[in-house]
């Protein structure tokens, strides 16, 4: 990690990231929904060009890169999602890009990041290989810069601007900002940055059962590593191992709690989203509505929630609507 | 019919009802897709509150009633979309509402229609009960006005409403109006009202197989009925025996010609939409994108299609997503 990368995030270039993003993407729609006799309010970011919030951290980050910087490519690290960010913001910079992935990363991440004309470089998730040390090592080869999935001031900042738009979409229609933010968590960069863009609002991280490190690390004031023997999870966009200071240094500050949620409360939440949004979420995208459908947050008309994704495999999101869990 | 309702569409009229509908709702988004190498324009109508576009209508007609009339209530006939659009501006507006269904329709629709508090009266479609004369028994009954899902200047001045977001939200991009746009047609509600909105477009109404009947009034320049034997569709939204003159007066005006679509289009097109732009998109819904992945009409960087609806079932989205034809 450079120490430009270690400046830390602030909540002004929150808001000089969204308007970068407002000049390139159209705001994604904030859908009215019905919880528990509440309006809720639903952050659709599976609706981004590349079906997930992550272009927005990725557009941030390499559209800040000098040209010295932009002629030397990137590298990422990503499941899948941070992946597309960075190739689509890779090729329309004119940038080369280089993504590490992991083997048993989705199909359809793989496939749309590789279309992007991304080069993806494979590491065995699985077999515990660090993709980390993968990322640096390709990095220093090439003098290229690492944009990292979410330890990176500019990604959080990015990933922030989702929470701006929120305010303004209320606003534009009367309401007041949101007083709760409940958010899909994997290594925390999107639950910083709408800690940075909403300061009055709480801000609540989910993530899958077994993969909670965020939730017990702000249990336990300390960053906490997964299991070694965590269960396989669904959620492959929330599958990291730990967050990283630059992210929990917000995070403590601003997070009461986390939550975790079961694969079956996932599974209900897509379904949810399938019959009441008419919207595609993928497991991880769907993790906070989850926590909402279960009950396990209070909601008021003011509480917002973050789809982060819809990019599944059409086979696993028939099982989802078959399945009666 | 009374007198009030035989009055024109008009394209003035589009434009109040646009304002009408822009304080109640927010615009649904404008979503960019490449298809054979050109951008294309995807209005996400599925996204409505109700699912698809006949909020639109229904709004516009049913807040624009009298005092009187609204305390008489409204009768409507609709497979499932409509009867939910005026279920929705009858629930809001304080009015009884009694709609006409038929007894295939799809249970997500029944569901959701009477879960808005309308009460439903079933008619038996597949046995070719005329619900025309159904709902005009009731109306007369009761002394309610009848709105009808196509055959109205308001619910055709509505459904134009959404060609004139697709024009402003083009231009917020800092793009010309379309040139181009292409509808999903049942009785020619939308298709109407979009051939209002846009005089400069050209508007491509497209069908599902055996119940083109408007493709073939267009080619005939008469109206014609759908065949006693047409075959089943599971584009229920689109199962319409025939348009009505106050439709086809518009249509002829401005529509070259008609569109038809195999089910195996349709599914095509509901694949794509989920994994391309992370939407549910029911099949009648998905017959105007399943025109244009066919390549039956030309595309360019000024093609809007309209993806009109997202109400399905499950069961049926799932064996969609798992079918290969």
């Amino acid at each position: 990690m450079t120490a430009q990368q270690m400046r830390s995030p602030t909540a002004e270039a929150v808001g000089i990231a969204a308007a970068k993003i407002a000049q390139l993407l159209p705001q994604t729609p904030l859908l009215e929904v019905e919880i528990n006799g509440h309006t809720v309010w639903c952050k659709a970011e599976c609706l981004q060009p590349i079906g997930a919030f992550k272009i927005r951290g990725a557009w941030h980050r390499l559209s800040d890169l000098s040209d010295a910087e932009r002629a030397a490519g990137v590298v990422g690290v990503s499941s899948g999602n941070h992946a597309q960010g960075v190739a689509w913001a890779a090729r329309r910079l004119g940038i080369a890009a280089t993504i590490v992935m992991p083997v048993d990363a989705p199909q359809v991440k793989l496939e749309a990041t590789r279309a992007m004309g991304a080069e993806v470089v494979l590491y065995d998730r699985p077999g515990g290989e660090d993709r980390d040390a993968l990322a640096a090592k390709l990095c220093s080869e090439r003098g290229a810069t690492l944009v990292h999935a979410y330890a990176d001031p500019w990604v959080i900042e990015g990933q922030g601007s989702a929470g701006l738009e929120i305010a303004a979409q209320l606003a534009a229609r009367g309401f007041a900002p949101p007083t709760r933010v409940i958010a899909p968590c994997g290594g925390g960069g999107l639950t910083a940055g709408l800690a940075l863009a909403l300061p009055d609002a709480e801000i609540v991280p989910v993530e899958p059962e077994g993969w909670d490190d965020v939730r017990l690390s702000l249990a336990s004031g300390e960053i906490q590593r997964v299991a070694a023997d965590a269960p396989p999870t669904a959620c492959d966009a929330l599958q990291t191992p730990a967050t990283w200071p630059i992210n929990f240094a917000v995070l403590k500050q601003r997070c009461a709690y986390g939550l975790a949620v079961s694969p079956a409360e996932v599974r209900a939440a897509q379904r949810f989203a399938f019959s009441k949004l008419h919207l595609v979420v993928e497991p991880g995208g769907a993790a906070a509505l989850a926590a909402v459908l279960a009950g396990m947050v209070p909601v008021d008309g003011r509480t917002a929630i973050i789809l982060s994704g819809g990019n599944t495999d059409p086979e696993s999101f028939a099982k989802v609507l078959q399945g009666t869990n």
